[in-house]
């Protein structure tokens, strides 16, 4: 087992990984920025090293200081947290040349599933779902455009290569209107972006967000864990996510959970990685990606099957063997995250940094806190708004939301703002209470657009 | 179910009870006394309303001003927590008589339950094991001393009627020293309380403290739950506990369960109970006491079962059918509780109240946390000196133990004593990590005395 780690992070995932050191015995070094010397995460750990300036490029980002901090304090291996470093193929790539273990999987995999064109290529060939398309450009003179999009299936959807927030998109519900829509797509795509270049793929109507967490060893062995359904975005942002999915019958979670288990077999996964999937109403499914790191919305997998998924990641990453078998989890209840984040919901979400006051954060009976904020600290403008993770685990679904409602009332911030009142909207919805979410919920039935 | 619970009390089960109300849909009133203004439970209630001044007698325990409370308010049940009125005859009966709903057994199971002597009589009825003894004074002159202390069995303990703090007390670990050790202790006894009366028990070895939680509806069903083990103790204060019992087989916990539940049986029990024992060594276990309210250490039981008990008890005191099958329950880990007190451990444990300045309380994996202080609190002098539970469940002994640990050390209090410290020192015990304790432990193996 490792001696020491280095934590190339912050925030509550950094102190997240600080508390799994913990708990195997592990020593941690935490690596902060100039203005992060009051974080949690440098109080928390057993030695800290400032790596430079506010900026990210010049702190959670800066290779060469981060590689230094490691050498001079003897650790023997990075965790990286997610975003920054987490998946940087480079930087996986440095350490292993300063024999310092990345944990996390190959520099190969992060390669072949940071790619999205590799990624469903490599997918496609291993007999998992995408969603189907037309296999580069369409042009409207092109008489097989009414092939391809009959093999496709309607709805179809026209998107602009070089496309981007719903500019040169169309989605055409029958053949009559395919030509039609292509040429105003074209149009637009190239009045928009200088490119009339587009392209076909069948549109998924009103999808859930599901994604399953894998685990892989060295020695070849992976398995899968119960769903995350992350229905709830915000211009593909996560804000609430939880397990299991209203939507997943046991059926289809067996025979998703096996591809996904495929997908990390394919790349030959070591540690912990998710695999995202769309599926649509009839339980059609597709890969969308894979990401190649710990999850922020890791802690509603872990209080539903019991596993501490860090703790795993790091014992996977030093070597030992993976000991779960799927078939013999049990989903111990439901469980949902909110995440609260230093916005103003009012003001389309503009992160809102500041000093915070009194602070009353929930806990009691279900509910798992992960934060590493505390009365008094000031939440720098530089980085991610996260703040916290309300995680709550019930009985049944209803039971999650009733804790999840009584513990955002709880929530007290004063001196910034905060997204807590969203979510307790969210929570008191009729159609989210049903279960009957999808990708499009938070637009059209919370922020009414 | 009922519309309206005043909770006649403060604290972290004041909270407590919010939250399973407000997770059940249930208003709720906040009572508190003039010193609590600004305490959580009066922040977290729909409705507060102040009964009175600082002093107990004048808030927490005056009947007439709670009763009113409850009728200004509209409320139709009334949750007393633990300590204060949660044990009183009087009360449950005053509320009966207000047609108060009372959210607690009968205020015969808790005369029956109430009264030692009463207790450990219908329990041996019963046929309920409890401590063997004499049945009542022995006197040095009389000859069949030595057949009671046989029947009763080596080592035996001498006791002063009228005794307390060991005075009059004597271990007898053969006939030899019988006579001259009930001599002393008489002697001893005259001279301490002016009464040298004394009786004899069977001396329990190094005694583990087990106890039982069980349920019973109102008509005539009753379940116990997974034991908890609550050996470490100071002067009979509870200070950790845990589920399961590192002692207790399967077999010793069906058995034990099965005989708490005859208890609960034998008065008629009806919401949430439990029912104490001494363990010994060789697994006889002894009835000492059963305590008809709901414990400081319930949530223990909650993590390790899955059951919200608060809630449990709402809804069996509002007549619904009690659900729980003893035989069905899945042990989910290992669950350990630490009471974290406004008390100096270097100062034999003197209350230490006062302002709370820097606060940070852990969270984070398998770590759940009662408590109601938050930073610019004021802890008052007047009252319990319980500020936090620290709960950790882990899916093993040595998972919670690590967790516990993590989580101890994340502890900042700033401006107050507390008892964080003893705690870590506990749990770093090889002894303790053995789950080799008893009574004896605290005193023995920690403070040193």
């Amino acid at each position: 087992m490792f001696k020491k780690v280095l934590i190339a992070n912050r925030g509550e995932i950094a102190c997240r990984v600080i508390r799994a050191c913990r708990e195997l015995g592990i020593k941690t070094i935490a690596i902060h920025s100039e203005v992060d010397r009051e974080s949690m995460h440098v109080k928390f750990a057993d030695q800290s090293i400032c790596v430079g300036d506010a900026s990210v490029s010049e702190s959670y980002l800066n290779i060469p200081s981060i590689i230094a901090a490691a050498e001079i304090s003897g650790a023997d291996a990075i965790h990286p947290g997610y975003g920054f470093l987490a998946e940087n193929t480079y930087f996986a790539e440095v350490c292993e040349a300063c024999r310092l273990n990345f944990i996390g999987p190959s520099k190969e995999s992060i390669e072949q599933m940071g790619n999205k064109i590799t990624a469903i290529k490599l997918m496609k060939k291993s007999g998992i779902p995408v969603i189907p398309g037309s296999d580069g450009p369409v042009n409207v003179d092109d008489p097989k455009i009414f092939d391809t999009a009959q093999k496709i299936g309607y709805p179809v959807i026209i998107k602009a290569t070089a496309g981007g927030g719903g500019k040169g998109m169309r989605i055409v519900t029958s053949k009559e209107n395919l030509k039609n829509s292509i040429v105003m797509a074209q149009t637009e795509a190239k009045a928009a972006f200088g490119n009339p270049e587009i392209y076909m793929e069948k549109y998924i109507e009103e999808p859930h967000h599901i994604e399953f967490q894998i685990l892989g060893d060295k020695y070849g062995k992976t398995a899968y864990l119960p769903e995350r359904d992350c229905s709830i975005q915000r211009r593909h942002q996560k804000l609430i996510e939880e397990s299991p999915s209203p939507l997943i019958s046991d059926t289809l979670r067996k025979k998703m959970g096996r591809v996904a288990r495929n997908a990390a077999e394919a790349v030959k996964y070591v540690t912990v990685g998710t695999v995202e999937f769309l599926v649509d109403k009839k339980g059609y499914f597709y890969f969308i990606e894979m990401n190649t790191r710990i999850q922020v919305e890791h802690p509603v997998t872990e209080l539903v099957t019991g596993i501490d998924l860090v703790k795993e990641q790091i014992k996977l990453a030093a070597g030992e063997k993976l000991l779960i078998v799927p078939e013999k989890i049990n989903i111990l209840g439901h469980a949902i995250e909110c995440r609260i984040n230093a916005e103003d919901p009012d003001r389309d979400f503009i992160p809102s940094p500041g000093t915070i006051g009194k602070l009353f954060l929930p806990g009691g009976p279900g509910i798992r806190l992960d934060t590493h904020v505390y009365s008094g600290y000031t939440i720098p403008p530089f980085y991610d708004s996260l703040i916290a993770k309300i995680i709550a685990l019930g009985e049944s679904r209803d039971e999650a939301i009733a804790r999840m409602s009584r513990a955002l009332r709880e929530v007290e911030i004063e001196g910034i703002k905060n997204t807590s009142a969203l979510h307790s909207k969210i929570m008191a919805n009729e159609k989210f209470r049903k279960g009957s979410v999808s990708t499009n919920f938070l637009p059209k039935y919370i922020l009414g657009r």
